[in-house]
């Protein structure tokens, strides 16, 4: 057990293409939203976990002796032996159920703030119950991903959960040396990490994709092909605005959406895809051949590419008014955007080109403003789950995990 | 040689779908639009050839006589035989070098004046040379339809001079029978009328694929393939708004940009092209289906297409910001649009679904032409060119044409 307090932060995700086209076999590219989750971990003695999350108004605690002597008594059912280190299990039906005892939350609990507890109490059951005694710790995670916006925000929490639990009780080392800003794992616990970090997503998701806790592991930029997720090598760092419409929309209604259109008109839809598949493959080939000095010739190429998926992402049906407003806007300064993820509404992103004058950026940003939405200025292909020293923390930061 | 006055009038069209994709071997549907050119012949005897384009500001007369000793001395040049009756010869650049010089017209004359009075002149010395003297004629063409809009306003122009010509010469015989109001030829004599009607064309346009004429004859709505013209059976008519942005326009351009995204994009784009193939046989299909009965399930259809291919065409990047707001406008009251013909501006379809109310429709005029778009509401499918009785005429028309 260390007995520092560990700073963690992990990246939220944006698709950049292939989303829709994914759930039909296509490849899609995910990359990390330098907008995080951060994570205070700070081991105490007065035998109590504490969870606090600020974003959704959670403050809880729980007594050690109570959890402890819960854990074993349904975490370890049905299991022949002890996991082995570095073994991930997978929750069950009647975990969770015992699970939701354990968590003593009201009836009336909002959703959100309930798997969220209960992904906390999972993943610390299950990475902790390999120590002495169950730990008594303090963690507060605060996040600047708005939740619920498709932005990974649930993995983003999960990753860091994973990691800085994984870390405090040494089942993997803390990367951070004395006088580092910020360090990262190496591969091996970053696979720990991720495996994790994916029954989390587990307890919160039911069934997903696994993509959204690999690129807030990895960082960078992923491909995700039929299951198979693997990472691009170098991809640049992409300045870009995040445009959240706030208009809410319902991700099953619109995959289903989709796939009726497909039923309903193969001969026109299957083609479509395809077109889709062959620029999340053009993306990913300029992506790998930007590297360190980008041309400005394939940043053109990827506005072309963000403006062709949008008008096909409108041809499947999941365009939306506010989608066209803001890529209509952002047409108006020069600039191109895309919807990402759903659609139907949701988050677009638009891509800031090198040279591009920070009144010019302001002026966009203040007209999207105008519209209602929110829109932030950030970058995609950032880097994956990351640990801090406590004064390499901007003081937002740090004030939003209540000080360090 | 008739002595009658001939009221003719031939419609305008419209591509439904495959603009841009019959470039590259794909299908395209052309519908006879309900804007029709029309053109009152009357034989006189003062020894002239009077030409009135009152659209364009044309007004000129020729002497019969002169036209006469002139017409054998270059129309036959190079010929070894007169032609048979029906033939259709087709223009040497030699001839139009003469044609200039008959046709007078002061070096400063706009093109499209220039083109129309040629075109003219080879059609009346071109079919009116069998007769035993070219008749004196005075002739006036009216047109509803804007020019330059890609609405074929040339071809409504020539397949209303070569009906007109041919049957007044009796190379066809006039198929207005007393009592009637409105008549068409035979599928024979349509034919003759579309081969010298596109001689027109390619006297205006120098390389033409021939559809504008085809659809401005037959009526109803063509499909178009690989330089094949066929006829859709018992298309229905389907009421429109046709707004013409006044976006002006490059054709050509367009046409280029495609080309270059294509072989820029060749993965990308031949998908798109596919369906967007794809969508004119769905929209043949249905068109086939609806018969004298349309069902609205049907229309519905028609809208899927409409929108999908409008966002196609975005993709080909053939769209337009004033496009984009004609769509815009139109959805926000129920109505689905697409641009038509080449893009980058020019004019939009919107289709009126059966039982919508009129006051809604002009609220979309209205608001249509509150962003400087010139909207009419017509119809598609119309019939092709007729033979009219005076009185059948609307008074419009009939003060347009100089009175009758």
């Amino acid at each position: 057990m260390l007995s520092e307090v560990l700073l963690v932060s992990a990246p939220g995700k944006v698709i950049l293409h292939g989303e829709h086209a994914v759930v039909h076999g296509k490849v899609a590219l995910a990359v990390a939203l330098n907008l995080r989750t951060f994570l205070r971990l700070q081991p105490h003695s007065n035998g109590k976990v504490d969870l606090s999350l600020p974003n959704i108004g959670i403050k809880r605690a729980w007594d050690v002796a109570r959890l402890q002597s819960l854990d074993t008594s349904f975490l370890g059912e049905g299991k022949e032996e002890k996991p082995e280190q570095g073994d991930v299990t997978t929750p069950t039906p009647e975990q969770v159920e015992k699970l939701k005892e354990v968590a003593g939350l009201p009836d009336d609990c909002a959703v959100t703030k309930r798997l969220a507890v209960l992904a906390f109490l999972y993943l610390y059951l299950s990475i902790c119950r390999k120590q002495r005694a169950l730990p008594s710790l303090d963690i507060v995670v605060w996040s600047e991903l708005p939740p619920g916006a498709g932005l990974g925000s649930s993995a983003a929490y999960s990753v860091s959960l994973a990691a800085a639990l994984l870390t405090v009780c040494e089942e993997i080392p803390n990367p951070l040396k004395d006088g580092d800003c910020v360090n990262r794992w190496t591969k091996e616990d970053l696979e720990l990490i991720n495996k994790w970090a994916f029954q989390g997503e587990r307890m919160i998701h039911g069934n997903p994709s696994g993509v959204d806790n690999a690129v807030s592991t990895w960082g960078g930029a992923l491909r995700y092909h039929q299951g198979k997720i693997s990472s691009l090598k170098r991809p640049p760092a992409l300045q870009i605005l995040l445009t959240n419409t706030k208009v809410p929309r319902n991700t099953r209604a619109l995959v289903a959406g989709v796939r009726n259109r497909l039923l309903k008109f193969p001969e026109i839809v299957a083609p479509l895809l395809t077109s889709i598949d062959a620029i999340s493959l053009e993306c990913e080939r300029v992506l790998g051949e930007m590297g360190e000095a980008p041309a400005l010739e394939q940043y053109l190429v990827l506005e072309e590419l963000i403006d062709m998926n949008q008008h096909h992402l409108n041809a499947l049906g999941v365009g939306h008014a506010s989608l066209d407003q803001l890529c209509q806007v952002t047409r108006a300064h020069g600039l191109h955007s895309k919807l990402t993820g759903a659609g139907g509404g949701g988050c677009g992103i638009t891509l800031l080109k090198p040279g591009l004058e920070q009144p010019e950026v302001e002026a966009t940003k203040q007209a999207l403003t105008s519209c209602g939405f929110d829109c932030l200025e950030t970058s995609i292909g950032a880097p994956g789950v990351s640990i801090h020293s406590a004064t390499s923390l901007d003081s937002r930061v740090q004030q939003a995990l209540g000080g360090l």
